[in-house]
């Protein structure tokens, strides 16, 4: 009777998979056309090796729109009761800003950046995060701290490996605070184990045990409230030669003395008290401070003062050789992700309220613990310690469990220590009506709360009182009302380059679309505002969709099991490994340390084997960019008796489908070794080939890649970890998991038993959105696109490495190596000239020194691709005049870049116009101008300045 | 006990004022003293003559913090239920794309924006408005469309004073069709009543009546669902020498034939079910297109094309001889605000979709209600027109109201249209589960909605099918993944120059901060999703907010009754004459229609009192800038018998507190007339002085201005009426109000019982955090801001106008005229410059013509106020440098201003250099840079395009 489709159809058209893959029908065709392709289908016949290929279709839910899987994400929403949390253990209640939140949170222009490797261009987020490490500096006393960890727990765990790594000849155990946070313990030794280090938990009342020691860490103020004055255990570790750690906690330092006053070298703890929501556990940006002369040995990113081509003063990342380039068999650490998003959220929380700010927040949050113990005390209630700063231990004999019940049901979550205690943390969020609640559950009534504030005296112990002033520094000073505020976030935010503007088109990080629809669950209240050890009954929404989510993930990679607690790629792989281990562990083999890495893998696969207790042997690549077969029998006969595994990342680093990797896995598994696939990527898999049906024992998996979690500048990321059955027993476990059965078992990996489950809803939506076929579909146009890119560039730029069909993956390598040689134009120089075309640059020098790594992803369109490719050819045709001596590499536009507008208005007597300095793609009004030249790196670190210069060094 | 403040203090450290307030306790202190007061009170004291200052102070509500006012929103939000809404009449269920929500609603660049009356830094929202026009023209088959009008009932309205306007021969009655939305009868009611136009509304199912008429409006598809053929009707206007009126619903025009290619002269209607929340009824975009020949009769703003100095397309506001300088005593329109953010959401949501995404939204819309339509006849359900787009009027003897009922049980809003009859429309939100809902409220279960899909026709007329194209512009097809979009959404955006770049110091525009915290509340489902004739029941929460932010109003004004229903400060001046209109009549006094309007006025005053139906008599102003008691003494005795109201400004246009004020009550009153005091500029008045109290009997304001609206590059705006006591039974009703009483009176002045409710919590927000001491603070620091700058800029342009104690009031006028007689800059010169310099103009040539007036509002901090003044210094003596004959005005940077980027990279031959050009106060690499230069305002006017032009015009 119609012509129409049918209202099924039309309820379903266009859909999300429309929204997010860039090219639509039309672009497809001209790309497939071009790779003489007649359908996606076709391509990805010839692309994909026969012998990988997954036996059915993606059995995911069908798709539904946005407006369905927003409505279902908020219902899940709903099904989480975040009650107020005055659970404590290092998560606090906090206001985020609402500017803070809508212009940074929730703003594309900061949650879409990539990590700020090219610092010309991420000008903003590299002074945010610098006035983190002068926050965390100037609040712990110490002189340099770097740019954010993953959360206090695991911070905790890289200072215990730091005092070892400074301080070599200490090889005594590591002593730990019997009060610092539980979960910090439990990651400690969850490390310390694998890297066979000793730990002690130990009162530390009444000093140091005896013994040996490679160093101590003293939590300020304790778990239990109780504020122990760190110095005479400080002093007992340094007389006995060690470092002293203390753990921290950042809005009681606004009060309270800082550790590096009292002697502490290095101070950890989270940032997330300072307007960071409680997002169920993370993401939150952990910390890290030392004393001066450990700067070299501090783990993760830090930034610092350099000085660009103009001679002014310019932000970048600082002594890079400690993280990218890390020693691969004799690291410590992995830690190749921080905070960034969540460190400049904290960070412009303390722009924001200045030091008068933070030093009312903290009093505030003194006086309604010290009117509450006071109130509770005379009601008879024991307070166990007299002095604190937040957080109070309270004796209730038997009557435990019935007074959190109690709070429970007036809308707060205590938290139950045992039987006979109750704790409870009051924080920025507390008000009247939270004290009134909190006696109704002790049964009190009838408080003269302002009667009780005029006569109760601080309960913070006088000789820790905070004399060193800190955030002196006028940043924190400047932007004292909201419209001061949007303007700093907005002019930091305009200085960088991110999705928001162009393509990223950065090989192995699957720069992709990170919708709105996926974004905006994350801000729901149900969501951001539940404490990580709230009852297991108040998280039903969070539980049901974390269990769709590892189900959904075990579909799409072909493993049993799935655990999303490892809060980065790098804590996945840890965690991949540490499974490994206890499974052969298990079975007696604990003979079996070996770990194989091939040539190309990424740096952290092998810092992530020395951590997880392994040898790393590597093995050879062959000529084509795939695993040397003969290499790896060799070395599997070698270490047939202790070969505990190998890692490979599929398709390679090299961008290229590898016939060999099923052969590979037999290899391996004929060894008694097990198979660890490094799932960074995925996105050149999905829907057509599993890991865990391909031979991999083990995946980590990168939601911020594939599964859309936006980088945000570097970090959070998620790094979920995927078994088979019989490595499932040793996924990560936690001593306060809401499912009782995860109590038990190889540690936690991360400090929050689902770690960053704040932004699990991105993925979740992604995987809802697109529905089975539409994650088939975006593989297959990230693959026509890296095709199409390489078939366009190929004719201008060598391109290195092509797999089965003489086809890239998902990306490919661009060779520069023979126009350097020939020119001294370098990978360097191409990236920066890249800026003044507009664009960011691809990955430099990995897998290859010399060579450029594209990759376009799915969500890229024909029309941004070829304009990439437009600028590609033209710098090539550019570098060509340097080759024929028009230009020296010197005096070329190549070197010159990037071009700023203020080398526009001076004198000018270069080589070539200023036309085709800034604008070598015709005039644009709407061009991107970075801030600064091109940095010198070496000069930031031959003078390492990691703090907020003062406003002089910037003046005209 | 201790040395804190109390628990009561540190909760309200800072509080919300201090960060609303730009300058702080020391910045207050700086500029006191530079103008010899040593606190705000002496200030204060100083400025307001005694006369008028307040007898008490505010009696508001105590300020709360934002966690405080954002928990009380929220729970006023929870208040009211949206359920689905199919009750149709002009309002829609929609999905606003969340790229777009949060991109473009939720985005500071977008809503903080200043109407684009300097266009060279307003082209990415001109080139939105210009999609919008494109968009409209397309749908509705009319090649002139303007950029938005406040609603459908205005729109209608509107077109009938433009079918008078065009066409004065024509003067026969208004003839309306019955089946027009029922708010439409009534706005257009409303406002011919007053201005002595008959409306007939007929039925025109058999054509038009006998008769003259000046025009007549045929609503397609009607109020009840039926689709009339236009064409008989517009056919017989024509042979009567009239004009034709089509109001359109612009979703159905994607499958309906163009009104225009009908032979419609006018198409008007709302562009609400693009993508604009319902908001209980507005703000949303209406539209107006016209044929040609009467484009220059259309009103409100127009978006036009023409060219800037480098000879390359621009956009800017065409005609606005039209609007700014409309003809005071001859005025038709008082229209001066349009829908900017609305109309930018509904174009971009056309960009979005395009033309295939409409049909199909437009196509699945229709396919529901036909498949509804099939399934209640079956059920023997009477269908009552057999063609229809989405609305279903169906016949239910005797059990409307049950049917309603039932359906708000099962989550459905239906119409309730009398006692036999309901009425239902689909929408863009409709699914299988509303079809569903609809049919067990009738009471009919086990449909299969894909068997009748398969067998169901369409309802449309064959004869009214769409055969021409729309959207054919590449702008609507060039965006369609939400990368492209956000990328545009962003491109666009940073074209412009908003407060989240820096200060927009707009005499009388108030431009101040709009805090997050009042923001965020309105994207809140329970206020963004509820229909405006939802049963009150449902709506609780609003009628709340709406009686607590009434009853402030009042307390603030010190008037009795405040009525928010008109969506614009000229509605609410129109509403408050017809309010004093209705007060004579009631009384008898029929003839009196003299109001009196100082030469210094607004605009709209004299044109909203012609279209009260009154005559505009002008009174004198004296030298210094008040009204001429003595003029108005013997304009009021000339009057003495028909004297309705006079129209005053306080504090003046000027911008200065009159000491006379009182005394110009007295001799109106004292005469019978009624005083209208403009509310434009309370914000020099909160907390010191009421409107009510010193003589006022009705005043409108601005919540756009005082309250914090966001000016949303030129709407929405908010402007309520408050009057006093005897005032009060004049004020708006509304035939579909949810308050009984509310029902019969004047008539509605806008299409919605609350106008534009949606942002109402805004406003509610903003007094909620400031509280009386807050408003009162924020006054003073606005009037010390505006006097410093006088203080500082005095010394280099004459002040004009200096009221109560030598000071000015919250904003000054500095005169150029001198200069400008001297040395040939203008003051357009000195405006461009200012772009240059980083900021955007004061007010051009209001009051006074060529003088700049500087309105620094609270908001903006000291460091500001100082670059803004700086800024001006610097172009004195650049001026002082054309003065001295070093450069001729031609060939200075004041004439050259603003300079692009374009300019930097060609030749240079001028006479300053590119340094002074584009860094006049010193390089900053953060500069905003116009994507044009100096438009030709004249050239666009006589080459009138007002639709995309090709891309090729843009094309290097």
């Amino acid at each position: 009777m119609t012509d129409h489709p049918s209202l099924s159809e039309l309820d379903n058209t266009p859909g999300f998979a429309r929204r997010h893959i860039g090219p639509g029908a039309s672009d497809v065709d001209t790309m497939l056309e071009a790779l003489g392709f007649r359908s996606l289908d076709e391509l990805m016949e010839a692309a994909v090796p026969q012998g990988i290929r997954a036996a059915d279709e993606l059995a995911l839910p069908t798709a539904v729109t946005e407006t369905a899987a927003a409505r279902e994400l908020r219902a899940l929403a709903a099904e989480n009761k975040p009650a107020e949390a005055l659970i404590g253990l290092g998560y606090h209640g906090t206001v985020t800003p609402p500017v803070i939140r809508r212009n940074v949170l929730e703003d594309p222009s900061w949650y879409t950046a990539y990590t700020p490797y090219q610092p010309e261009i991420s000008q903003g987020r590299l002074e945010a995060l610098l006035n983190f490490q002068t926050m965390v500096g100037d609040l712990t006393g110490l002189p340099t701290a770097n740019s954010s960890l993953l959360d206090e727990g695991t911070a905790a765990a890289e200072a215990m490996t730091l005092v070892r790594r400074a301080n070599r000849r200490a090889t005594g155990p590591f002593v730990v605070d019997a009060d610092a946070l539980p979960q910090t313990i439990e990651v400690v030794r969850t490390r310390a184990d694998a890297m066979g280090i000793e730990v002690v938990v130990a009162d530390l009342t009444d000093g140091l045990p005896e013994g040996d020691l490679c160093g101590a860490l003293v939590q300020y103020p304790g778990a239990s409230g109780r504020v122990l004055d760190p110095r005479p255990v400080i002093e007992a570790v340094h007389e006995r030669g060690a470092l002293a750690v203390v753990a921290a906690d950042l809005l009681a330092l606004a009060l309270l003395e800082a550790p590096g006053s009292l002697g502490a070298d290095v101070v950890v703890g989270s940032s997330q008290r300072f307007g960071v929501p409680l997002f169920y556990g993370g993401p939150h940006a952990g910390f890290m401070a030392v004393s001066a002369g450990l700067e070299r040995h501090l783990p993760g990113r830090l930034v610092g003062v350099s000085v660009d081509a103009e001679g002014r003063p310019a932000y970048r990342l600082a002594l890079q050789t400690r993280e990218q380039h890390i020693r691969r068999d004799k690291a410590t650490s992995n830690i190749c992700t921080a905070q960034v998003l969540l460190a400049v959220v904290a960070s412009m929380y303390a722009v924001h309220h200045g030091p008068d700010g933070l030093r009312t927040i903290a009093t505030r949050t003194h006086r309604y613990a010290a009117v509450l113990a006071r109130a509770l005390a005379d009601a008879g209630v024991e307070v166990e310690h007299a002095e604190f700063f937040d957080t109070l231990s309270l004796r209730v004999p038997g009557r435990a469990a019935a007074v959190v019940a109690a709070a429970r049901e007036h809308g707060l979550h205590l938290r139950l220590v045992d039987a006979d205690r109750v704790g409870l943390s009051t924080s920025e969020t507390t008000t009247r009506e939270t004290v009134d609640a909190v006696l109704a559950s002790f049964g009190v009534a009838g408080v003269d709360v302002d009667g009780i504030d005029q006569t109760v005296a601080d309960a913070l112990p006088e000789a820790l009182r905070r004399t060193t002033p800190y955030l002196t520094h006028e940043v924190f000073s400047a932007h004292r009302s909201e419209t001061q505020m949007l303007r700093y976030l907005r002019r930091l935010s305009a200085r960088d380059y991110a999705l928001d503007r162009g393509m990223i088109p950065l090989g192995s990080c699957t720069m992709k679309l990170n919708a709105t629809t996926e974004m905006e669950p994350v801000s729901l209240p149900g969501f951001a505002d539940l404490h990580p050890f709230a009852p297991a009954e108040d998280a039903a929404g969070y539980h049901r969709l974390i269990g769709d989510l590892e189900g959904w993930l075990a579909e799409v990679t072909g493993y049993d099991r799935v655990s999303i607690q490892p809060n980065a790629g790098s804590q996945g792989e840890l965690a991949g490994l540490l499974a490994i281990r206890g499974y052969h562990h298990a079975n007696g083999d604990t003979g079996r340390d070996v770990c194989l890495i091939p040539s190309s893998a990424h740096g952290t696969n092998a810092a992530s084997a020395v951590m997880a207790g392994m040898r790393v042997v590597v093995v050879k690549g062959a000529d084509d960019g795939s695993v040397d077969l003969d290499d790896l029998r060799a070395k599997c006969g070698e270490h047939a008796s202790d070969l505990a595994a190998i890692m490979v990342t599929y398709p390679s680093t090299h961008g290229a489908y590898e016939d060999t990797i099923s052969d590979l896995c037999t290899i391996v598994h004929d060894h008694g070794g097990q198979v660890y696939v490094d799932g960074a990527n995925l996105n050149a898999l999905l829907g057509f080939a599993r890991p865990g049906e391909f031979g991999g024992d083990v995946s980590h998996l990168n939601l911020h890649k594939t599964f859309c979690i936006p980088h945000g500048g570097g970090g959070p990321g998620v790094g979920p970890v995927a078994v088979r059955e019989h490595l499932a027993p040793y996924l990560p476990s936690h001593g306060q998991h809401p499912v009782a059965a995860k109590r038990e078992g190889i540690g936690p990996i991360s400090a929050a038993p689902y770690g960053s489950a704040g932004i699990l809803p991105i993925s979740w939506a992604y995987i809802r959105l697109m529905g089975g076929a539409g994650l088939t579909r975006a593989t297959a146009v990230a693959v026509l696109a890296a095709n199409y890119v390489a078939k366009r560039l190929g004719e201008h730029y060598p391109v290195l490495y092509k797999g089965h069909g003489g086809l890239v993956a998902h990306e490919c390598i661009l060779d520069l190596r023979g126009l350097t040689k020939e020119t001294g134009v370098s990978v360097d120089d191409v990236a920066k000239r890249l800026i003044d075309y507009g664009f960011h640059a691809p990955t430099m020098s990995f897998p290859v020194a010399g060579t450029l790594m594209v990759e376009p992803t799915e969500s890229e369109d024909l029309g941004e691709i070829d304009r990439f490719c437009d600028a590609m050819i033209a710098i090539r045709q550019e570098i060509a005049r340097v080759g024929t001596g028009e230009w020296s590499p010197e005096s070329s536009p190549l070197r010159g870049a990037p071009h700023t507008s203020r080398v526009l208005v001076g004198d000018w007597d270069r080589g070539y116009s200023r036309e085709l300095a800034v604008f070598p793609a015709g005039v644009d009004p709407d061009k991107y101008w970075p801030p600064v030249a091109r940095i010198d790196q070496a000069y930031g670190d031959r003078n390492l300045v990691c703090a907020c210069p003062p406003p002089e060094a910037f003046s005209e």
